[in-house]
């Protein structure tokens, strides 16, 4: 590729293309070259890549190229989208919003949003399923436990639900799973969120529960409804603002064997009686409040924490701390492992990818603020809120609740048309109110009102009230807290070291890259997690996303403010349809297991809305994702397995046999394609036919749709519905953990199911409740797919597709010889990921997935997926950011293990004494002296078994992790002063 | 610290402060909190702040409190600055320029902005005089020097000097020092860049030389000319765009036996044939192009390369490629050490500071795009530039230079009031051209030019021409390029595999990463070098850098359109005349030394304007900083060396005596305070009143400002000019050794020589000529120190200083029992930072001041600055923004090491094998086996002294080089195909 200027301009290109932009999006994310592909694709023996693509993807589900092309969605150059985000990010109107509803306007740290948001090095690695190469995500998100735990005075949290309204969910389920699935009734008072009591109605249903909404002051003394009971939500304070001392009601719930649930504000524990403290068997909410901005409704992190005896049942992640093979202490993901803590359909919990990065932001904002600091912010917050009550009153307004911290429900119906004054006052202000009634509205502050901002607010009220500004000269400055005395807190929180250190800027910077140091993510190599697609995340599509325009937007912000989100999602949502084949589309799931839910959700409704109410049976294969049977029963579906043939292939003969023993009841099929096996099955359409012939629905589970993209789609296959994945396919950086993004696609006849939302109108006209807190889920993060999209335009999501396959083909290809490649189509071919079964090592050399697992991070490497969707096998997806190079320096690394399995074959080296054993080699194991070293191999050997690993190397922090020792001895909180003493 | 909301709420802190601002900056900026001063304070015996700042500063000097207080300068919280910033911002009005002169529109590939310049490891590292843990930089830097080689065809190159005007005049003093300052004449072809013709006249006065300008073409056959000829200057292509072949005009100068320097365009030369190729001596020019924002005028990195014959006499730093004690391959700077490449009065140049940053983002830039691309952007200029050209000829308008690459001169004369009217419909479509004259207007082209630019560029013409649009539709398509066959450039350029990989974002970002995780920044630990202050470099400061805003204005856009930047260089301005208690301020100056050289020329044209030309003489103490009577012979001063006392203090009875031997031709004193022994002097005072009496003047050298900031001034020291250096002081990230801003404050007497610019006007009314190329220098980055400012306010700048002196000071007193503290005042006080003397290991251990800085970098701490100002000793200064667990952890490491040292005293470690010889120990090392290893100690006694560092560690990454080697044998491109293949 030498350059030759003089032919170049002497010759001159086709003029036509030099009109074209220069920062093409394609060329740097695609990996791979011209010459790379070319070189790939001879090695494979083809001359063209539409001859390779002919071998791997069933002809007959194959759409025509112009399907996804330039011409159905046009490329933006990097620039262009650039221009094109800031055009429409303008249109979001920046008032500042008072709504509150369980939203705050957040203050992000800049040394947090620049070292952690916007930093790859945070927001790219996975989820920390390979804990000795995760110790810094691992140690933040203890932080974010240990917080949870001590703000709420709870035995243990875990790192992060989707959503407060979710984790309310989560919460009812785990009441009604404690009565042994028994009591029927859940109850849940009315001042709290909607949003949230819509998902729970959603969530009631697949369950069978019976919701009960009321005012939980009164209501609990009926006695037929005590008999049924398996849990109470309350939140606190309330969605009006109204703090209400819960503890008889906690007594009182108790003495009729059910569960307090408690949703609340992180920061109004910081002064306020904790609900631990008072009787809570389950605290949850939002920590958005602590640094992560509001961004239209998300992400942000939900909170979760139980008490003790609840522990072991606590959905989601929960990390603990335990050692590894030195005896040093280390952190891993506790009681779970990647997939056998996705129950199937045992489960009551589909939860998967979570809000890692947004806890890490919250826990970091607590640590850099420290104990101190957050009263001082709570404090302002409240102090504020008492002088702006005092003002309201002397303008002739009356506020509602008596006891509150951050937020009033003011009764302006001593001015006619009080309500619309004010809404109409505050427009002129550019604020937002919350709007509640004729008669009343609400405000809630936060830490980022200034006093400048208190003024405007209050002069919002003064003009509603004509009254003469003079009344407000005598305004009283607060001498005490505005709720009762008993509710005051009065335990000390946080005073573990982490929390009482980092509080100079440079110190918390040191702390964050500290921390990004010991994490192994997309910068640093590539991450081969079968059905994950780590691709590129790319700067272009992550710098709009912290642009003011799009941060500071609350979700319930009125429409005409949000005609820049409006138009973005209506675009996504537009290509994503155009993707699929499909005629709508949601995004308001916030993950791909809760797209799942919300499909399969769907799917009943439509079956309902026919008479076919009955029909609750999914089939699903064997080799289902965990989370497919736990959506199903989540959804109130009956799960069916259907088997496969020993080739990988679905087994139509079973499938045909179980849809038609179940014919009357046949809800669903839910299926992946291409097959987690990692193969295009032939018969995928006939599979749906058979779906479609006995009444049921097809869910196509889209996890694998990097595979599919201009080259076939969900409905082509057959599908009714799938979700996508935007954290894979759409390259949302998996953040660490999540966030995530799962929108649903459907067909036409399922549109009028798509979920709803209390507040802000989303959805078909037969929609279902809400799946998710926020009308448009994660809605900021919706810019990322929305660029990516833009940005390669048809042609470039069409190319991307075909690499991924090569790039795939390629790895099998160079393996095969050397691995057991365990599934491949007729022509020898793999999809976009391949599965290598390593079961003879097992018996040749003592040697399980996870020691060959463990011997790729000493290689730099992050492992591929291990033992799913088969226990003896790795799931290999290296997709199409990964050029030529780095896949061949995987390849050789692999060759390389397998050369040292070898050596225990052959007893060369010792069964269980040895490279792979022994892996990964932290630096504590390498400065040990010869004797401690003690091992039958050298430094160099363990070390640095390839040359470029000299150059460049990731090392684990330490050595191999002991999950038995951890899950025994389960702690899941930060050092305390005296452990660090002692230590 | 624990927390107690209870009492915090209920005793409610006064409530005037609960208005306060939560996201205070001084909290964040400062270290040590106030139980941690407190503490400080009590150790070294003091009760109180101000009791210690009595001992430790003269009160002679002292001024009041309320000088530097929130009532002088008001604090803005870090909120606050970003709205004012915003508002700042917006007043810069965002017209696209095509004026070019010098400067371009860049395109920053995004992964380059987010990851380099928005990158805290990559903008806080100090420069690579410590090579062993800044690997990855220097790396970087020998791309940039590749580049500029292969793109220029010359044999070597720089790591960047500080503009194109200064490097021209650089290549001036070249080759007058070639002629063996012997020839005094200099040509400017008078198609050279204005500034660059501003600031030679400067530099040429400092020197003497003799500047003619006049047409290069027709001027050099002139025989008086060329007989005192030193050197020509021709720029290719010229500030017309017209594109000349100089290669006989080289062939002249060289009979003249003179050399030919060419300032030139990287991106033209990509197709145009290269300087080094027709003749040129010296080639250079600024480098901007290549992914670095306008940002008003800089910072941007200047280039400059030289025949085989010139490189030993090369200015500004080379980076080299040498090897390690362990053989391999490790990159240093090159023939130079920290401050020997500083040469005192023998000095012709002062370059100490130079644009690290800024080449490593240009560099960065090849390697993203490599040579393909590099042309891919040079074609599609060119062609755009080949279209205008047409279209304007179509609309009657005359293109005056014929053969070009992106700019032309255009003669509108057709039109009557041609020019007006152009630049009046330019207005209109929110363009700036060049305003040449009335008949003539410029449009330079650049990379940024998308098609609907060029169609609005296009526009402006039409409606100037008053023609029918119609005339446009013949427009025809270029088919060669739009200069002669010879002027193209045949050879090949960037052959090297760094410049032929990196082409994926994804390896883009891996590459960025890998070679950040070889350098030591702040993001890991203090870098305590004396005379530097390393302080916090604040998130808040750094993000406003690069808002479109900020980051898109031409420097010599309309003064109305740039509002914005005029009020923030006021403001700041403003500020740094109350800090230095001076009158005037130009922030024209881009270092430090470019600020000396500043103040000393106005000091010259101060005396000129009275009469007092002869003055010339400058009086320097022997501890000054090299800079010092560098800058002095620059400025056309005789230095005379002042003797200092054995305590430290200058030798006022020498200074009086030498002031008063020349007091007829005593121009100027310079000198440092606190001096660069580390103590406040008594005797400042009484030093500038003797220099004032027999007539001079006196410099003030401001590195040490942060020491005096709220305590006393320059101003009341007695001084009558000074230079501060943003990049210390005033917290401008070092960018791993450039950018940095030294603007001048100066007496109300010496405002009028502040220096101008030729084409904006700044300066007094006796202005010298330009010292830099942009009229406000570095101005986007003034920025950062203007937030600095607003956001500390006046208290905050002077707990800043009081706690750098409390910090120097606590260290002083932990380390003094252990090392021997070579200066402090009659109270035992030192200044803001301390001196060490090692002299005594020499003699009983064998150790340097370099082996104890070699073993701090196994202890994870940048080195203090070695040899300086004494060759035996370490500067040290921690800066206020270290905790005191920092400082105590630095102090420990440094006592751990005298025992290790004293284990070699008393032999229990041998002279020549012993952890400081062999230090640092990196992992190449440590991997060894105990035969190979071979060290009279462990492993871990080499990695691992401290227990902390077990958890955190920064890893030299190559092990002592060896600068002999390199030095004799000098490579200074990255490695080849053939010499990767052959390693
Ligand atoms: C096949 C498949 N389905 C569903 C999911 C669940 O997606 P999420 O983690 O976004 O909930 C995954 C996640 O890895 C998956 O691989
Ligand atoms: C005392 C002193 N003067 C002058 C300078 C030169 O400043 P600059 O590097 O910005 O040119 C330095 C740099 O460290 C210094 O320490
Ligand atoms: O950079 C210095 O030489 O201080």
């Amino acid at each position: 590729s030498s350059a030759s200027p003089r032919r170049a301009l002497a010759t001159a290109r086709a003029p036509q293309t030099l009109f074209d932009s220069l920062d093409t999006f394609t060329d740097r994310h695609v990996g791979p070259d011209e010459s790379e592909t070319a070189f790939m694709l001879s090695k494979l023996g083809y001359d063209s890549m539409e001859s390779f693509l002919s071998a791997t993807v069933p002809p007959k589900i194959r759409v025509a190229d112009s399907t996804i092309s330039n011409s159905s969605i046009p490329a933006l150059s990097e620039s262009e989208l650039h221009a094109r985000a800031k055009e429409l990010g303008r249109l979001n109107k920046s008032f500042k919003s008072y709504i509150g509803m369980g939203y705050h306007n957040a203050v992000v740290p800049p040394v947090i949003l620049r070292n952690v948001m916007e930093n790859p090095a945070w927001y790219t690695p996975y989820t920390p399923y390979q804990p000795e190469i995760a110790q810094g995500r691992l140690e933040s998100l203890v932080n974010y436990q240990t917080m949870v735990m001590s703000l709420t005075s709870m035995d243990i949290a875990n790192a992060s639900l989707l959503d407060e309204a979710t984790a309310a969910a989560e919460g009812m389920v785990m009441a009604y799973v404690a009565s042994n699935q028994k009591k029927n009734t859940f109850f849940v008072d009315k001042a709290v969120l909607p949003q949230t009591i819509s998902v729970l109605r959603t969530r009631a249903k697949g369950f069978g529960i019976n919701l009960v909404i009321g005012d939980a002051s009164t209501a609990l003394n009926d006695e037929a409804l005590r008999s049924d009971l398996s849990g109470v939500l309350v939140q606190y304070p309330d969605v009006n603002g109204l703090i209400s001392d819960y503890g008889d009601l906690a007594k009182s719930v108790h003495s009729a064997g059910a569960l307090v649930i408690c949703a609340t504000d992180l920061l109004a524990l910081t002064v306020l009686k904790p609900p631990g403290e008072w009787g809570a068997d389950i605290v949850l909410g939002n920590s958005a409040r602590f640094g992560v901005p509001a961004g239209y409704g998300g992400p942000h992190g939900a909170f979760f924490a139980v008490t003790e005896k609840l522990k072991r049942k606590m959905p989601g992640r929960l990390i603990g701390r335990s050692k590894d093979t030195m005896g040093n202490p280390a952190y891993r993901l506790a009681l779970q492992t990647r997939e056998q803590h996705i129950r199937r359909e045992k489960a009551t919990s589909n939860i998967c990818t979570s809000q890692a990065l947004l806890a890490n932001m919250a826990a970091m904002y607590a640590v850099y603020h420290g104990p101190v600091g957050l009263i001082r912010i709570a404090q302002k917050v409240h102090f504020f809120t008492q002088l702006l009550k005092s003002s309201v009153e002397l303008l002739g307004f009356k506020v509602t609740n008596t006891a509150y911290f951050d937020t009033l429900t003011i009764d302006v119906s001593s001015v006619p048309e009080g309500a619309q004054l004010v809404h109409a006052a505050a427009a002129m202000e550019a604020i937002n109110l919350r709007r509640i009634d004729d008669k009343h509205v609400g405000v809630t502050l936060d830490e980022s009102v200034s006093r400048t901002d208190l003024m405007a607010l209050t002069n919002v009220f003064l003009m509603a009230s004509r009254r003469d500004p003079a009344v407000l000269e005598s305004l009283p400055l607060p001498t005490q807290a505005a709720f009762p005395d008993e509710l005051l807190r009065t335990s000390e929180f946080l005073p573990h070291p982490v929390f009482n250190t980092h509080h100079s800027e440079t110190e918390m910077l040191r702390y964050i890259f500290h921390l990004a140091s010991k994490d192994l993510g997309l910068v640093h190599a590539m991450i081969p997690l079968g059905s994950c697609t780590m691709k590129l995340n790319s700067t272009s599509s992550m710098i709009p996303l912290t642009w003011p325009e799009f941060g500071g937007v609350h979700p319930f912000a009125p429409s005409e403010q949000v005609e820049g989100y409006k138009q973005i999602i209506k675009e996504l949502e537009s290509d994503l349809c155009k993707i699929t084949g499909f005629h709508a589309c949601s995004v308001q799931p916030n993950s791909g297991a809760a797209g799942e839910y919300a499909g399969l959700t769907v799917i009943r409704a439509y079956h309902e809305s026919r008479g076919e109410g009955h029909r609750d049976v999914c089939l699903i294969p064997l080799s289902a994702h965990g989370t497919n049977p736990a959506s199903a029963v989540m959804a109130g579906l009956k799960v069916v397995a259907v088997k496969t043939h020993q080739d990988g292939n679905l087994d139509l003969e079973d499938l045909k046999a179980k849809a038609e023993k179940h014919k009357d009841n046949l809800a669903a099929f839910m299926i992946t394609y291409p097959s987690t096996f990692g193969v295009f099955e032939d018969g995928v359409a006939d599979a749906c036919k058979i779906i479609h012939d006995f009444g049921g629905q097809v869910y196509l589970d889209g996890a694998n749709l990097n595979a599919q993209v201009g080259l076939t789609n969900p409905a082509v296959c057959g599908g009714d519905v799938c979700h996508m994945n935007l954290h894979k396919t759409f390259a949302i950086p998996h953040g660490g953990g999540g966030p995530g993004v799962g929108p649903i696609c459907v067909a036409e006849h399922l549109a009028p199911f798509l979920p709803s939302h209390p507040v802000i109108s989303t959805g078909g006209n037969k929609a279902i409740d809400a799946v998710a807190a926020a009308p448009f889920g994660s809605a900021s993060i919706l810019l990322i797919s929305w660029a990516y999209i833009k940005m390669l335009g048809g042609n470039g999501l069409s190319e991307s597709t075909n690499v991924a396959l090569l790039n795939a083909n390629y790895m099998a290809h160079r393996l095969s010889g050397h691995y057991n490649l365990r599934f491949k189509n007729s022509n020898g071919r793999v999809a976009h990921e391949l599965l290598i079964d390593l079961a003879e090592f097992d018996k040749s050399a003592g040697l399980k997935v996870t020691d060959f697992a463990k011997r790729l991070q000493d290689y730099g490497f992050h492992p591929p997926t291990c033992s799913w969707p088969i226990s003896t096998c790795m799931l290999i997806e290296p997709t199409e950011s990964e050029t030529l190079e780095e896949i061949d320096r995987f390849c050789e690394a692999m060759i390389q293990i397998r050369q040292e399995a070898e050596d225990i074959i052959t007893g060369k080296q010792p069964k269980e004494n040895n490279l792979l054993k022994n892996a990964p080699h932290p630096l504590s194991a390498i400065v040990l002296s010869d004797k401690d070293w003690n091992r039958p191999y050298s430094r160099e050997a363990a070390a640095y078994p390839m040359p470029w690993l000299k150059e460049k190397k990731f090392w684990p922090t330490v050595s191999r992790i002991d999950d038995a020792y951890g899950d025994l001895n389960l702690i899941c909180d930060c050092p305390s002063v005296e452990e660090l003493a002692s230590s």
